[in-house]
């Protein structure tokens, strides 16, 4: 579902053009050179040719159209020439998520990526069935999913912490929303009461135990959510919030979602 | 994520009794016949044995606790001992979702049993690049998605139909919401403004073509709506909207979420 197609976008860059996160930082006529995954995407998927267009990111600067000058066997050079967008304002929302079997976690980066969150932190609780997640498998389901919903900002995905550490380093300003199966407020009106940086945590299949549930309670930052009356998986449940978040607290009430400056 | 464990729930039945649809309607001391993947679910994989309870709903009567009286080889036999729930009541929210590759549609069947709908309708338009559904495996997947998040009603699908044939026969009394790129009304806010039967349209991956926007927005019952400022996956726009409806419109706000009458 493109967010801003047709009659009022440009012709160029064009719609189809690839789109690409970049390590360099960009700048009008630098010229980067993709090699590894990146030229293999471009040159043997996408069949790209010289002067063909290409959008890149930095997750600094912003967006960039760029052409490509050289098309090497394992190499392409493709050189910045306007920048289309500066990088985006990203919603202040965290997702705290326990650790799910890893098709369900990577539904959880993925859509949590599409969705906007400024930043993923992993969580391990004690009815986690993992532990550790694979940092570099993480960070590509990111990127890819950025690049694929036309984010200008790569979220953050922190390093898993126990829920425990979590609780203790809570930062003092931010709003830990929390997905309890024992009942919460309803969760518009829940996410309406608190403004500024929030956070919503969700727990693994089977929920959290009931210490767990008490530490969370203690915290004075900590507010119950309800999900309904349906037990929704963990992934489910994530999506969810995140997205009732950002119809209500987020970007999707803004006018203007064209993209454009 | 349960919906209300631990301390409010009787001991009995156990939370970790299988819980099965059956076809025969239930009632009070009937005993239900279970074989081929039902007697292969519960004798192989749960490794039931007699005196274990199962669950067991029928889409009309509700759900019930049953016991097992008889394991076969290929068979096993469950008595209804006592029922729990009446069915449930359905939220009054359709999904007409744009078919999308087998395993995105497979996400939306499963998602949006979880989140609640009561019907759900896949359309066929020009940017599709499927327009079939293999409707045994569609209700495989909506019937262990109920039966994972403790719904007593199942969903209704219906067949695939085109786009121009939804419009044209589209009920009068009900509202259709479609997530259209060109912008609409902030999502809270529009789904507030009506109240009544629903519906959602999702388009497929790259959006609906002019021609069938134009279609859209020309039923009076149409409302077009905004997923926010980023390009989501189709199965993603789906399981926002649902999320938020049901948030907004449907049962996430009432109070008691136990499950039990």
């Amino acid at each position: 579902m493109p967010a801003n197609p047709s009659p009022r976008t440009p012709a160029w860059p064009p719609k189809s053009a690839p789109r690409l996160f970049v390590e360099d930082t960009l700048a009008e006529g630098c010229t980067i050179v993709l090699e590894g995954p990146h030229a293999h995407y471009l040159g043997k998927v996408m069949r790209a040719k010289v002067g063909d267009t290409v959008i890149l990111c930095d997750n600094q600067t912003g967006e960039w159209a760029g052409r490509i000058g050289q098309v090497a066997k394992r190499r392409i050079d493709v050189t910045a020439s306007e920048r289309l967008r500066p990088r985006e304002e990203v919603p202040d929302l965290w997702l705290c998520a326990a650790l799910l079997k890893k098709d369900r976690f990577d539904l959880v980066l993925e859509k949590a990526t599409e969705l906007g969150v400024a930043q993923i932190q992993p969580v391990v609780t004690r009815r986690c069935v993992a532990d550790k997640l694979n940092a570099d498998r993480a960070i590509t389901i990111i990127t890819e999913a950025a690049e694929q919903c036309a984010r200008t900002a790569l979220p953050q995905i922190v390093e898993p912490t126990k829920l425990d550490n979590l609780l203790k380093n809570w930062p003092e300003e931010r709003t830990l929303y929390f997905a309890d199966e024992e009942g919460g407020g309803p969760v518009t009106n829940t996410f309406v009461e608190h403004s500024g940086p929030a956070a919503i945590l969700i727990g693994p299949e089977g929920g959290f135990d009931d210490a767990e549930r008490n530490a969370i309670r203690s915290l004075p930052q900590a507010h119950p959510i309800t999900l309904g009356p349906r037990i929704l998986r963990g992934e489910t449940a994530a999506i969810s919030a995140l997205s009732v978040w950002m119809a209500v607290c987020g970007d999707w009430g803004k006018s203007d979602h064209s993209g454009k400056e």
